[in-house]
């Protein structure tokens, strides 16, 4: 069965496009998630064209050869593991930035752009991207698209899918779909456009994206709060919600996290402190009144140290902090990160419970996160050479999850459901939207060939 | 067939809240769009809760009949119309704010909340909900969401769809789906959410719905500027858009409106004028800066007039003139109000082109719009009593969306599709975006039994 799809895509694709040795199919086999089987693939198919996808994809209607879209493999969740005997279908080489438009605020890209590429080049023309998940440096747009990325600055200018005009879209069946519009508005028909960002690649492979853009940012300025409980960061970070500040980042540090940071480097962060409340204003020659009024909401709520950055160089050193989080948390151990979202009104019944089940299952979790959206990653971390280490992680990761839907919000705000979290999805939305779920799948991918058993059962 | 089915409504619904009696119905036929046509309905049924709505749609699964969900009937495209010897499903009873929370900034309402009314309540506490479509004093939150309706405002806050959460619907077959969190974000599964909003009542009945809101924008100022052509305008607004000033209004008169409004009322606008730009700044301390800057841009750009408001007052005044945009224009004759949508590059072409489609066709066609967002609202006048002129009016309505298409826009950019612009869809989604369409319209109402004829074939 192999030889004759091996030769069909050969066809039309060059020799190097298709990769069918182990030693370099291996690194295509994992994204970043953690706990998250993988197959072995045929291959990993590296097309440069839309023409060229569409091939892969009759290719493998043809046999029924399941096909796993994938991108810079940063992702969370599973979503880009590739399948048993199936094809991985890397889009990291359509790399191109075919236009950017300063009058409509437009860019067309290819899916395998790197989201800071993209942002350095629109940057170029006074214009700005505004998703910014953690892995910009590394992460595509495709993968954006596929995840409906979030990132930091969500909490004031929104996520991927809020930045999509149109998409060119091939579909299982090697078809080219076209939805969406370049217009900044368009109600015509239902929303395909949504409904394929997030989709993780299971209904379509997405060749080409219209991506709407804003002028660029003006300069910002950080304010940063340290407090010894949880509860009075919460309820200043509500207040400067409220507050019309607008704040174009809004993150938050619990104990354990700072704790961590301040081992792997002095940053001179209190031993007994339980939380740090770091927010951006970025608007202009107002940042430094907001950063003022933000530092003075902090101190009303009880903080115990206050910084308000005068400028550029002060904001970047209290944002050195946050920077730090991943490594400073992966050194503790194996990590398993979390991303549940909850109502702003139920972050504090988040953090208690975390601790709880922290306690319970004898392990640590860590609980940084984009507490402006209420999107928080729990994360738990535990001895890599413990089994049995292992099993309890796994156990209050679950807990974790359990308990973000019990306070009314969501397993999963930004990093998608993947593997990883399959088989919690009709947990959170029961069995009727589940089958509308299918329907839908069924409906673009009637096979099943496209990235089967990621998010859907 | 019609006793047994009016019998068993009945059963759950008080009497009041069913209308049979020609008299009673007949307000109900027909939304504000011209040129559609409307069934006469079995009945019109005015449930008050979300039991008597999943009633309502079983009784009509088991009988096989239509169901047309209505709010206020403001719609401008057929999409509320009834349907013969259907049920029309009037939500206007469910009219209640359910909750509106300050920490999570989220309204709970009902569907057949009016859009200022939820303005109004929401205002109470220091927050905003801004979609703004100009039927907003009249149009209830369930059509709002139906249509995903824009607004004056989208231009800075974005459409209605932009502040959903999540839904509790009524699927056809009477069964209760929950879509989306209360939580700001989430990416579980594809998301039904914004597959609902826009979908003009064929998928579902919303039966309440979680919307997002904003911190109450602070003061806003305004500036004016008239030009002796259309071309020098756009400039000034593309290079206002692209400025960080940010208008949380870009509203654009050509000079048929503008006579259209001088002959209603005189407002001094000069009869030889071609277009005016209108543009609200909502930056408060920032906004004295803004309207200047923005009437300095209009001034390099050529304006002959340019006014910006030191205060409410004065702005206020400035847009008098784009609130009589309706009522001088309806009194010219009767309308037929478009809706395309372009990318803000192809205005000045879509302004010749509707000009040249005038004189082809021999009518008169205003064109006032969201110039911001490029959605226009190009609107053919003719006499009501003149067969031949309503033949030729048709025509040119078609034309110009066969026009907007050609400019890389959309057949509708906020009034939806309805019965109005049934026939373009597919010219503008293509054979199989449309036969997708069609899969999750069966997905959702096997029966066909939601709005049958509407949006889709």
């Amino acid at each position: 069965m192999t030889e004759p799809i091996l030769r069909e895509l050969r066809a039309q694709l060059p020799d190097d496009a298709i990769l069918t040795d182990p030693a370099g199919t291996e690194a295509y086999r994992y994204d970043k998630a953690g706990f998250c089987t993988a197959g072995t693939p045929l291959a990993v198919v590296r097309p440069s064209t839309g023409e060229q996808v569409q091939h892969v994809l009759r290719v493998a209607t043809r046999h029924r050869v399941p096909v796993v879209p994938q991108g810079a493999r940063s992702g969370l969740s599973g979503a880009a593991n590739a399948v048993e005997s199936g094809l991985v279908l890397s889009l990291s080489r359509m790399n191109r930035v075919l236009e950017i438009d300063p009058v409509d605020q437009v860019a067309v890209v290819e899916p395998g752009v790197i989201n800071a590429d993209l942002s350095r080049a629109v940057a170029g023309h006074g214009l700005s991207y505004p998703p910014d998940p953690s892995s910009w440096e590394l992460s595509t747009i495709g993968g954006n698209l596929a995840t409906n990325a979030g990132g930091l600055c969500c909490v004031k200018y929104g996520v991927t899918a809020d930045f999509v005009r149109a998409l060119e879209v091939v579909m299982a069946d090697g078809q080219v779909l076209h939805t969406g519009r370049r217009a900044a508005k368009g109600v015509a028909g239902y929303d395909l456009t949504r409904l394929l960002v997030g989709s993780e690649g299971t209904l379509g492979v997405i060749t080409k994206a219209v991506l709407g853009l804003r002028p660029a940012p003006e300069t910002d300025l950080t304010a940063a709060a340290v407090f010894s409980a949880a509860e009075p960061a919460l309820h200043a970070v509500n207040r400067i919600v409220a507050d019309r500040v607008q704040p174009s980042m809004l993150e938050f540090l619990d104990g354990t996290t700072m704790r961590a940071i301040q081992d792997y480097r002095d940053m001179g962060l209190p031993a007994e402190a339980e939380a740090m409340v770091l927010v951006q204003s970025d608007r202009g020659v107002r940042a430094a009144d907001d950063v003022a009024a933000i530092g003075r909401i902090c101190a009303e709520e009880g903080a115990v140290q206050v910084a308000d950055a005068a400028d550029a160089a002060e904001s970047a050193m209290l944002w050195q902090a946050r920077r730090m989080v991943n490594p400073a948390i992966e050194r503790l151990g194996a990590t398993l990160v979390d991303d549940v979202s909850v109502p702003r009104s139920r972050l504090a019944e988040l953090l208690d419970g975390v601790a709880r089940i922290a306690g319970k299952h004898d392990v640590l979790v860590s609980c940084p996160g984009h507490v402006g959206d209420g999107n928080m990653h729990p994360t738990v971390i535990f001895d890599r050479g413990d089994d049995a280490a292992a099993v309890r992680a796994e156990r209050a990761f679950d807990a974790i999850m359990q308990l973000g839907l019990e306070l009314g919000g969501t397993i999963t705000g930004e990093h998608g459901v993947g593997l990883l979290k399959r088989r919690w999805l009709e947990h959170e939305l029961g069995p009727l939207s589940t089958s509308l779920q299918h329907s839908i799948k069924a409906a673009f991918d009637p096979l099943g060939i496209l990235n089967p058993g990621k998010v859907l059962d």
